[in-house]
């Protein structure tokens, strides 16, 4: 761990995408949400942060670079996340005299994304996810994930939710300093490891409005929100979980959808109105719908759900790949995405739909640039590759 | 009126423009609403239906032509006007036993609209709204617009509030039987005159799911909308009226655009979602958000509101018809629309706004295919004018 005084740890960290919607602050400085959440935590062989942690007696400020560009680290958030970190160290060494004073050090931290930050993924869940992680196993802390992930919630509230893999969920919390609200496992992915995610990138496009702004302007403007916080919000964590338990992916999917649609429609009765879907994002809904109408019980095997952007993110069982990912691949086999083992594997013949909408299929041409394949995923994992 | 035994009247009937929506009923026999509604009539020079009613004892069946096109008339809808009417005919028969039988004569409706039905606009409210008031006329009854409202209601919801001018409210009713919901003037054109509607018709597009439809499935499936209608939408009207009253433009403005995004956020919360706005729509919000964010006071100048399709209609007062109305000239010049008095005399300066945003402009310009300038108007007028 320590040569030449430098000590250092790495960690990976995975993205998340909810399937019931984090939108809207009681407490912006705390990043408190108005209501929980639940997420996927998908697999780091596509989508991850790797960050390495360094401290040293030499550096003279904390430093912080991602993709090869230095960050500004001194925003209220990440120096919270510092803060608490460094005090759970000073603990450590004051029981332990004889261990490296690194809560008295300067800290660097080096990030990368194996995933363009372009795409409008969720890219600070992760990061922050990752800094935090790799900085308790610096510290050598033993703190658990779910008190990381109180830390890691006032960097980036959806953030909680990646230090864990599988199902996982941000419980509101009722407590006014927050220590309350934090991330707990659902299920592990070992126990619905057959849970596919295909990732459609939209052309890049200026984002409409921030999701941090955005919140915000909802949870004071809308007529509908506090309505969705409070009522409909509670009700549908507690049947996720049930569905998550049980494997239940007609349940999980609806919830899924209608969640998405519930939180886009706070965004659109949002004044000025938000709008993160766009036509190519309508048309991704309508070849869902299509996919699953094409079912002969008319069960959905396909749930699509959209963050604040354009994306669409499209949940589906490895036994139905062919029928989901194999119709989008009929559709958008040029785009970059489909050169995985995974993606090589798939047959591209439109496999659930008997005739595809010309109209929404000439949209998701025009509109997507390429594709993520991926699947459920672990949390964090430590690792010996360190970043300069 | 009785010519050879044939009886006839004629008569124009505006269209009208919701600035409170009606979205959902409680009744669909009756075409009873969740909730009330307020709407602007606009001026017939403009849009209009215009319907001849004749009666005469040659004819073997009721029939109805619109543009040219023979229509269905044995619908539940149709005939439940038709029924009422006959029926306040006969008991003025009963009261003048020299009055002509044409309760008991079959009817000839033809029908015309001065705009393209393409066009999407709420052509069945003007269309209701004409064939209620020329039978009304041709049966002499005397029946009040109120009255009127009751019938045409049955026929298509919004029609009621075309049966008069200016400034009309629907009231949900509480009555079962729909005795008490009917329409009512807030206040005539004549109170404030100077309310114009710039409507931009967007390019042809399969509509996304009928009005009809796709209202009692947002009633079926949306978690938010039972609170719209039980407690945003009450609120609202009240304020409405109060803004009309008193000819507040600012929160006339405000109220429309918070409703339309209010009544399309829950569009987007029903299962499967409806989307009535696309990416033209989207831009024509931003154009107006733009041109208001450019005065001095910050105050809205224009109101964007959206029915169950992609068309901006947009409120404005004559005295900003440049700033409002100019600014859209200037991207949309091209399109038909602007070769009327009112058009004509508008300076294209783009006046309200500073510069204007090339992505939304370029948006614009593909997907609006028209324009219609027009204002707020009178109430069904009796015309000589008789279609054959």
């Amino acid at each position: 761990m320590a040569e030449n005084g430098v000590h250092r740890a790495s960690t990976f960290a995975p993205v998340n995408i909810a399937v019931i919607k984090y939108w809207g602050k009681r407490d912006t400085k705390l990043n408190l949400p108005t209501n929980g959440s639940i997420s996927v935590t998908l697999s780091q062989d596509d989508l991850r942060t790797h960050t390495t942690a360094t401290a040293s007696p030499s550096y003279t400020e904390d430093s912080l670079e991602l993709n090869g560009s230095p960050q500004d680290i001194s925003g209220a958030r990440t120096q919270a996340c510092l803060r608490e970190l460094r005090e759970l160290r000073a603990k450590v060494e004051m029981g332990a005299p004889q261990a490296a004073k690194l809560s008295q050090m300067k800290l660097k931290i080096v990030s990368q994304n194996n995933f363009p930050t372009a795409a409008g993924l969720a890219s600070s869940a992760a990061g922050f996810a990752a800094l935090v992680r790799a900085i308790a196993d610096l510290y050598q802390l033993g703190t658990s994930p779910t008190d990381l992930s109180r830390i890691a919630r006032q960097g980036s509230g959806s953030a909680c939710r990646s230090l864990m893999g599988g199902y996982v969920a941000w419980q509101k919390g009722e407590e006014a300093d927050g220590s309350d609200s934090v991330a707990y496992e659902v299920s592990p992915a070992s126990h619905w490891p057959d849970m596919r995610a295909l990732i459609l990138v939209a052309s890049a496009e200026k984002k409409d409005v921030s999701s941090t702004a955005g919140m915000q302007q909802t949870v004071a403007s809308s007529a509908l929100f506090e309505h969705r916080a409070s009522e409909v919000v509670p009700k549908r964590m507690k049947r996720m979980e049930q569905a998550i338990h049980r494997r239940d992916f007609e349940e999980f999917a609806i919830l899924s959808m209608k969640d998405s649609n519930n939180f886009h429609a706070c965004c659109l009765d949002t004044q000025p109105p938000i709008f993160y879907m766009n036509d190519t994002s309508r048309a991704a809904i309508r070849m869902v719908e299509a996919i699953n109408s094409a079912q002969p019980d008319d069960k959905p095997i396909a749930a699509y759900t959209f963050d604040a952007g354009p994306n669409a993110v499209i949940y589906y069982l490895t036994e139905n790949e062919d029928k989901v990912a194999g119709t989008f691949k009929s559709i958008l086999g040029d785009v970059t995405g489909w050169d995985n083992k995974r993606g090589q594997s798939l047959s591209a013949t439109g496999g659930a739909v008997e005739s595809i909408d010309s109209v929404a299929a000439e949209v998701l041409k025009k509109g997507i640039s390429r594709v993520i394949l991926t699947s459920v995923g672990d949390g964090p994992r430590k690792t010996e590759e360190h970043l300069a």
